[in-house]
C-alpha cells in the first residue's frame, strides 16, 4: 500500500468528515507506515464548507465586512484556493441561522451578504466561485445576493427596493442591465444536496420554513412570495426555475443562484471531486476509503461514497466503504464502483449507545480491516 | 481460493453451527464456485452432539436400549465415526433434561445409561469414546455410569446399590476391582467447556441443580452428597477429583469420567479439532472461516475461533472470524492467529431486533467479504 485516498462524507451526528478523516489515516499509519495517505474531508455547502476546503486543499481564509441577515454589517468570511483561481463561499458565513440566535424571521431576512462575498472574490480576481447553501436563515429566493451584484428590483411605484421574504410580493420589475460584467468571465458552481424545488408542498417555505421561525401563516406568505418571484423573473429574465431541482435550497437560493446568477447546482461531491482534481490524484493510489453514516438505497443518488466510487471504478482502484449502518438493498453500489462495505457497528445497540462508541468503533474497524488487508495481500 | 474450511461454532440462540457452515459456504460458492469447501460444524457436547459431528465427518448412528434418568427401558444413541474406531456419546441422549418432561428430580436421577452406551460401543470395537457432558437431568457424580460399567458402590450395611443424587451420602465403600476391562485399552475422552468444580457455591449443584429441579434444601443434599462421593472415592480409590476444573459439569458427571473412567476432560473444540484431524485438513487450504455469537476477552479461554486460530497460526493460513458482537478489549486475539475480526452487524439496532435479521445479516457480510477479497486478491 503505497498510496492510499481517504474522502469521506461525515457520520452525521457523530463524527465530522475530517475527524473521519484523521481515525481513517492513523490506522492506515499503524499498518503501513510509508504510505502516502491524502485526506479529503467532503464539505457538503453548509457550515463548515470552508475550512473543510481548506482543509482538503489548502489555502487562504479572507475575512470581509459584508452585510448580515438583517442588513447589519458584520464580519463574513471566504476561502480562496488553487492558487488563489477558486473562492469557496458558505452562504451561512453571512446569512446562516446560527447568526440570528433567537430573532428567527425568514420573511425579513437576506441573502444580501453573501453576494457582496462573492463580489469580493470576483474583484480579487477569481476564475471560478463556488456557492456552498445550506443553514440559511433567510427566504428571499436570492434576491438580496442578486441585488448585492447590481440586479434591480422595483416595486409597483418603480422605487427600487431589496427583497426579503415578506416582501418578495412586491417586486413588480426586474432589470439585470446593472448586473456587474465582473462576473462575466467566472464560473459560478452552487453546491446542492437536495432536490427540493422553489415552491410548494415540498419547496422552500414549506420544508425549511418553520426551522427558520416561519408559523403557519408566513409559510403561505413565504410560497407565494418565491411563487411571485418566479413568474416576475420568468418574464422579465426569461429563464424558468420554477421546477428546478434544488431550487428550494436555502430558501430558494437555488434558485437564485439559477436565475441571476447563471449558475449551474451540483451535489457537493461532484463539486469537492471537481476542485481537488480527484481524477489525478486516483492515479499511482492503491485504495481508496471512503465512508458515511449510513449508505443505502438513497445514497445511489449522489451522496459522497457513491460520487467517489464512480471515478474510482474508472480508474479501477479499489474504493472501501466504512459506513455506520448498511442500509437493506445496498447491493446495486457494488456495481457502481464501492468494492466493498464495512459497517463499524460491533456490538448490537441502539444508534444511542453506537454514536458513543463510534470513533472507538470507527478506528478498531479500521484497524481490523488494515491488519486483514496486510495478511492476505501484503 | 481453492480450498476452504469452514468451522464455526453456533451463534447462541440465532443460528446452529450448521446453519452457520452452510451460509457461509453458500457465499464462498457464490464467488468461489470451484473452491473445495469442508464444512465442520461444532459440537459442544450437549445434545445434538453425535449428529453435529456424523454431519462434520459422517459415520453411522447406533440405536440401543439402555435405562433412562428413571432406570426405565429407553432407545438411545451414539456416534460411530472414522471407519469403526471412534465412538462419540452425548450423556443427554440417556440422562438428559428434556427426557424427564416436568418431572425433574436430580435427587433421583442416574447416568447409569451412559454407561450402557460406553459399553456397548467398547463391545462393538472402538478405540475411543468421546463422551459430551450438558443438558442432564442427573446429580449423581457419574456414579451411574461407572456402575454400569462395572464399578461398585456399597452401603453402611454392605449393600450394593447404585447411587444417585439424593443417596450418595449412603455409599461407604467403592469397590473397582469388577472394572470391565475392556475399556483398558480404549481412549476415552470426555468434551466440557465449564470450569465449574465438583462442590461448593460454584459447583454442580449449587449452579446447575435448581435448572434440574432442586430446591435449596436439595441443593445442599445434593452438595454434600458429591462431596461424600469425592471423600470415598479419594480414599478407595486414590484419585481426588474434588477441585478439577470442570468436575462439577453435568452434575458430576465431569469428576465421575475423571475418577471412575480414567479419561480426561478437554474443551470441545480441541476435541472436534484432534477427532476431524484438523491439523491434516488445513494443509493447502487458502483461509479458515470460524464464528461465533460474541467474540471477547472470554473467548480467549478456548472458545471455538481461539481453538480454530491456534492451529490455524501454526499452519500460517488465515483465519477470518466472523461474529455476531466484538466484545471490547478483543486485541489480544490477532496475536493468538486470529487474522481479521468481522461484525454481522449491519445497523444499530438492539439484539432483540439484531437477531431476527442474523442469517441475512450473516449471508450479507460473508458476499462482501468475498467480493472484496476476489477484488484484492483475485
Amino acid at each position: 500500500m503505497k498510496k492510499v485516498l481517504i474522502i469521506p462524507d461525515s457520520f452525521k451526528g457523530t463524527m465530522s468528515s475530517a475527524e473521519v478523516c484523521n481515525i481513517m489515516a492513523d490506522a492506515i499509519k499503524k499498518y503501513y507506515p510509508k504510505a502516502q495517505i491524502l485526506k479529503i474531508p467532503v464539505a457538503d455547502g453548509g457550515e463548515g464548507s470552508v475550512d473543510t476546503f481548506l482543509k482538503a486543499v489548502g489555502g487562504e481564509k479572507k475575512f470581509v465586512t459584508v452585510k448580515g441577515p438583517y442588513f447589519e454589517d458584520m464580519e463574513a468570511f471566504y476561502g480562496v484556493i488553487d492558487g488563489g483561481k477558486t473562492a469557496v463561499i458558505e452562504m451561512a458565513a453571512s446569512s446562516g441561522l446560527p447568526l440570528v440566535c433567537d430573532n428567527k424571521d425568514p420573511s425579513k431576512t437576506t441573502t444580501y451578504g453573501a453576494g457582496q462575498l462573492m463580489l469580493h472574490a470576483a474583484q480579487n480576481g477569481v476564475q471560478n466561485i463556488i456557492m456552498g447553501l445550506g443553514g440559511s436563515a433567510t427566504n428571499d429566493g436570492g434576491t438580496g445576493t442578486a441585488a448585492a451584484v447590481g440586479i434591480k428590483f422595483y416595486d409597483k411605484n418603480g422605487v427600487e427596493f431589496i427583497p426579503v421574504g415578506g416582501t418578495l410580493k412586491n417586486i413588480e420589475k426586474i432589470d439585470t442591465s446593472a448586473f456587474n460584467p465582473i462576473f462575466e468571465n467566472i464560473k459560478i458552481t452552487t453546491m446542492c444536496d437536495i432536490d427540493n424545488p422553489l415552491c410548494g408542498i415540498n419547496g422552500a417555505a414549506h420544508i425549511f420554513g418553520p426551522q427558520k421561525g416561519a408559523d403557519p401563516n408566513m409559510v403561505e406568505e413565504l410560497d407565494a412570495g418565491l411563487k411571485h418571484l418566479s413568474d416576475i423573473a420568468k418574464r422579465d429574465i426569461g429563464i424558468d426555475g420554477f421546477n428546478l431541482p434544488g431550487g428550494g435550497a436555502a430558501g430558494g437560493m437555488g434558485y437564485g443562484m439559477y436565475v441571476f446568477l447563471n449558475s449551474q447546482l451540483q451535489m457537493g461531491i461532484e463539486t469537492v471531486l471537481d476542485t481537488v482534481k480527484f481524477d489525478k490524484l486516483l492515479k499511482g493510489a492503491d485504495y481508496v476509503f471512503s465512508g458515511e453514516g449510513k449508505i443505502d438505497t438513497q445514497s445511489i443518488r449522489g451522496k459522497v461514497v457513491i460520487g467517489v466510487a464512480k471515478r474510482a471504478k474508472k480508474a479501477n482502484v479499489p474504493l472501501i466503504a466504512v459506513v455506520g449502518d448498511i442500509g437493506d438493498g445496498v447491493e446495486p453500489v457494488y456495481d457502481i464502483g464501492v468494492s466493498a462495505i464495512f459497517s463499524i457497528n460491533r456490538v448490537a445497540v441502539e444508534y444511542k449507545d453506537a454514536k458513543l462508541r463510534a470513533k472507538s468503533d470507527l478506528s478498531l474497524t479500521m484497524e481490523n480491516l488494515l491488519r486483514f488487508i496486510k495478511k492476505i495481500k501484503g
